[in-house]
């Protein structure tokens, strides 16, 4: 029945030890008294590439056959994803092709070719970018790593929750940002099973409302693609993979605005001295504006990256 | 003739245990692979009140007998001393008057009111902030607690070389943001007696030179005040006591402009997810503006405080 499992995370973390950074977990006085709980922030805008994408794409990497490593790996991603897969594939000794579209920033295709990556660009207003990816990894014989919907992705995600519970003890409640849930997959497994009673739950933008809409009709709903500034999170439709997981160990999807997830952004640089992407943030957001039902005592909340410019920065946040 | 020594700054770590935070050390293998050495960052940016300054005051405070603690402590300080010395006088179950300019930024006014300090404000451009303090504290019978030229003051700062390199091991250099010198003067003293060889290295802004002229010079040297985005190290000329321990054990005091001062912050912000202020990124911007003569292998830089507020931010790093 149990399709991903503790011990699948712990086999993960043992890949990763040594080559993902156990990133810090940050404690802050002022929040805790802002929002009445002793909170415990896992920081994954420290770890490699600047979020945890980097440990779910190592890890599938890493597990790949001599044969799939000589012939390398392929992806698509307009984010972390891409960089984590060019990284993770030069770190596991094998090339790796990434398909980017061809108007994203052009200091995120940078850093993926940085890594060593080769970039192939598309158009999304026009070309199905999964259809193109999946042609491209046939064609090339590469193997294909999705950036979510995959057990080992989620596994080498679940580290981050392994982690925040191995070194805080158990918590009441854990609070993952949700994109396509692979995050969430991957912290739900462990964190279910290291804190029985732990509550999950998951924040999304408000715009993108897929897994809320999804737990509550009992099955995968799609929606528009979702307008907002977490752009880690405007996807339309849950993970088939993931929310078979979420939908058992989630309670809830709260979701949040842009403009608390701009005032989470702006907490986090003035009273926690870090920097956080919009995705990074919104899981914080909903902490700060008090979208979480009956609080505990003791909460986790994930911050899932900090890849944010300077530029983008100084124009979302133009309006403190 | 040792005034100050490794065991005044070990004592002070006893005393700061458990009150000031063990600061994390980071690395960066982008900026490793940018100068061409191993380097350890000491990230003060996340000390309580933001910046290392709470170490010296928590460490001056504490050592006061029972009598001195029921009369109060008072301060004079338009930055990070304010806020450190009102958190400190609080913890330490004692009271504090501080004597700031009246046109401080407000944020900081009411940051040093909301840790339960009294807040006298002064004309910075008719009055004399010392001979106010010290009538001040005279009048009132409190304990003055100067920012930088007191022994506890900097044996409570040296407490910041002394956790790195209890954690990372020797190190070849060591860089230090300096403004009256005490972060320097406790850094030097602990590290020189733990590290021997090591060579430590004091970084001014270029328009507040003052340390360089004076180590040249041979004796205190007195600049205008100097115009420079760091605030923190807008100071005329060396501290007395501070300078006395400096001139002994620092290598050489190395300049910075207010433009490689934004790069610096700009190099924190994008790679290492971090809020450095200006005073804060003033070593790191030595190191990446390539200013360390014969840079060698392992090389630990202070990054010294995050106290910089989103608006201030966006004007300064406007131009980048």
């Amino acid at each position: 029945m149990t399709v991903l499992s503790l011990t699948d995370v712990r086999a993960a973390a043992d890949r990763l030890a040594g080559v993902a950074h156990r990133t810090p977990i940050l404690t802050s006085r002022t929040l805790d008294e802002r929002v009445g709980a002793r909170v415990f922030l896992k920081a994954e805008s420290f770890q490699r590439i600047g979020a945890f994408k980097f440990r779910g794409a190592y890890n599938a990497i890493s597990r790949l056959g001599p044969e799939q490593l000589r012939s390398g790996v392929a992806a698509y991603s307009s984010g972390n994803h891409a960089q984590a897969v060019a990284l993770a594939a030069r770190l596991a000794g094998t090339t790796a092709v990434i398909l980017m579209p061809e108007d994203a920033p052009p200091t995120k295709l940078a850093a993926t070719r940085g890594y060593g990556a080769e970039v192939v660009t598309y158009d999304r207003y026009t070309q199905d970018r999964t259809a193109l990816a999946t042609e491209l990894a046939s064609e090339r014989r590469r193997t294909l790593i999705p950036p979510y919907d995959h057990y080992d992705v989620m596994a080498g995600q679940g580290t981050v929750a392994l982690e925040l519970i191995e070194e805080v003890g158990p918590l009441d409640a854990l609070l993952v940002p949700v994109g396509g849930g692979g995050l969430m997959a991957g912290c739900a497994t462990a964190a279910t099973a290291m804190a029985p009673g732990i509550r999950m739950i998951g924040v999304e933008p408000a715009a993108g409302d897929d897994h809320a809409r999804s737990l509550a009709a009992g099955e995968r709903v799609e929606i528009d693609i979702p307008r907002t500034i977490a752009d880690g999170q405007a996807i339309s439709t849950p993970g088939d993979l993931t929310f078979a997981v979420n939908r058992r160990l989630v309670e809830s999807f709260e979701l949040v605005t842009d403009r608390e997830i701009v005032a989470a952004m702006a907490f986090a640089f003035e009273r926690l001295k870090i920097v956080l992407e919009p995705s990074g943030a919104s899981a914080l957001a909903a902490l700060l504006a008090g979208r979480i039902p009956g609080l505990p005592e003791r909460v986790g909340v994930v911050l899932s990256g900090g890849n944010v410019g300077l530029e983008r920065f100084r124009a979302l946040l133009g309006d403190t």
